[in-house]
């Protein structure tokens, strides 16, 4: 196996966010079920914009997020996801570039426009989102590039990304080349709701070892074994895949692996001003650690101060260098 | 003199800000000079995008934030501003809307973009600013609504706007319309080097009573009366103008009126994220005082705390409720 270009290539919906504080009471009126992602047509995308707030404008995408992480960590990031050449396709592809990530999938010409992510956060922090994936869905296997996939030490795939046909072919494609070159490849199960919508072709994805490594949060497991009781959920997970991480907000996370299982704490957190981005970052953090050669241990703790940065502010990339945050912590020389 | 459905109108450049942290050292290679706003071209715009990084996108505009601002204090508030009828353009009408405040100049269907302003936030929070004025320069004498300015009590210009002609004329036309309607005209001298460029229209805009207030920075001050001294400056503004609102950073602000000045101290600040908009705001907490007769000082305390709020993060735009901010802190019933 050839060393590798990449530390981590990411592949997932490119997306801009538009986020907006909101009462709970605009959520109600919208019917929108809260801290979830819900996935609407353009017409649904000029409705709630027209209700919401006043907002701001900010590249977003669950893996982007994660790769743009990474890259704040020092970490050689890439990453794959379609978005049409217009204001927002090359706001989006500005920011990626200028955040350190090798970013190369052609924009389309025509077609829908760029993905937007409507995000509303509640005074509690939480965050509920309305996603109109555009130009996002129409990623294609075309735009899957064997050799940077290959030089890839880890791919990372959103759960999210597993809705269309063409997508999920994409998706596969990566995985398979991935494998072939012997690297790794990590899925996030991204949302309960993507969970409840895929669940047997998920568990079908980790039962076929298309993924060595999974990323989920509570309510996600709770949705893929059906089962409110986390044990049982867990010990379910043991037998399906190699390695599974499990983010439990304050509580911290589980590094569940072939050796055991690892409890690793939560990073303190002054005020969570916006979850958006919790889990995004966390991946980011735990990747760059276990691309170094990092223990559970020390991957958990560098997801749980990634995750804590991120939601002290609104937006879902880091605002600050995360590998100094790390180097003050004590989490890297 | 019937009354107002306004409290204040404002009129100036319709902007979308991108604001991306910046290193010290970036200002100087792209010879930037830091805490001042230049003017730039399409070319420079794209060539500055092009070397920032990851930005943000927010609906800035000094006297639109100044107008959402006051607003946000309960007050009524209009704008006057041009936009293009693109994405940049669309997200400022309706984040002013969103914000609660009057907006109607149609936006242009053809000719230059959306106007933009690269705002690159250093370390210390200090903002420098590069404005690409795009449509915001083709606002006309024909996008004054001589009804709504003459039905607010205040008008309030931002000084950035004079520069195009068409602009000029369209500020004369509103100052005109407002003090035969018997209404305040108010100006921000808005960046010392604006005022260089145009110190004796200022001065005769003052001299003439076509503006019967104004607010100014220390550094504005010193370039209007090209002197350095504090002093010899206030001595002069109190003879060229009604009232005129002095801020001074963390040393608070002056007010000189006719009855005298009244110094009033700055209000805490915990740590200055980015100082955009802090004139902006400070206008806006002095003007929702003026408009409800209140004196000076309360004038000057509105001001202060509502700059304090908006340089504790990014943006120029309040994050919370101002309202509930002067309530708490016993400067609004």
């Amino acid at each position: 196996m050839p060393s590798a270009r990449y530390d981590v290539l990411g592949i997932g919906n490119a997306i801009v966010d538009v986020i907006a504080r909101a009462e709970e009471d605009f959520l109600l009126k919208q019917a929108m079920r809260k801290g979830t992602m819900a996935l609407i047509d353009e017409a649904r995308a000029e409705a709630i914009y027209e209700a919401m707030g006043s907002a701001v404008e900010v590249s977003g995408g669950s893996a982007a997020n994660t790769i743009v992480g990474l890259s704040s960590l020092g970490g050689r990031g890439a990453f794959v996801g379609k978005v049409k050449d217009d204001v927002l396709g090359r706001a989006f592809s500005h920011d990626i570039r200028a955040a350190g990530v090798a970013f190369g999938t052609p924009p389309a010409a025509a077609g829908p426009s760029t993905g937007r992510c409507y995000v509303l956060v509640t005074p509690d922090g939480e965050r509920t989102m309305n996603t109109y994936l555009g130009a996002a869905q129409d990623l294609h296997p075309a735009d899957i590039d064997a050799d940077a996939v290959a030089a890839s030490a880890i791919i990372y795939l959103e759960g999210y990304l597993w809705d269309p046909k063409n997508a999920k072919d994409a998706f596969l494609k990566a995985a398979k080349i991935a494998h072939e070159a012997e690297r790794k490849v990590a899925l996030s199960l991204s949302d309960a709701f993507c969970v409840d919508r895929w669940r047997d072709e998920f568990l079908q994805l980790m039962r076929s070892r298309t993924v060595d490594l999974i990323f989920a949060n509570e309510g996600e497991l709770q949705s893929l074994y059906q089962t409110a009781d986390f044990n049982t959920a867990v010990k379910a997970l043991r037998a399906d895949i190699d390695v599974a991480v499990v983010t439990r907000s304050e509580k911290g996370c589980l590094v569940i692996g072939p050796d055991g299982t690892e409890a690793v704490p939560a990073f303190p957190v002054e005020r969570v001003v916006d979850t958006t981005g919790a889990g995004d970052l966390f991946a980011a953090g735990f990747l760059s650690g276990l691309a170094r050669g990092a223990d559970d241990r020390i991957c958990g703790r560098l997801g749980a101060m990634a995750a804590a940065e991120v939601i002290q502010h609104l937006g879902a990339r880091p605002e600050g260098s995360l590998k100094d945050m790390a180097r003050d912590n004590g989490l890297l020389d």
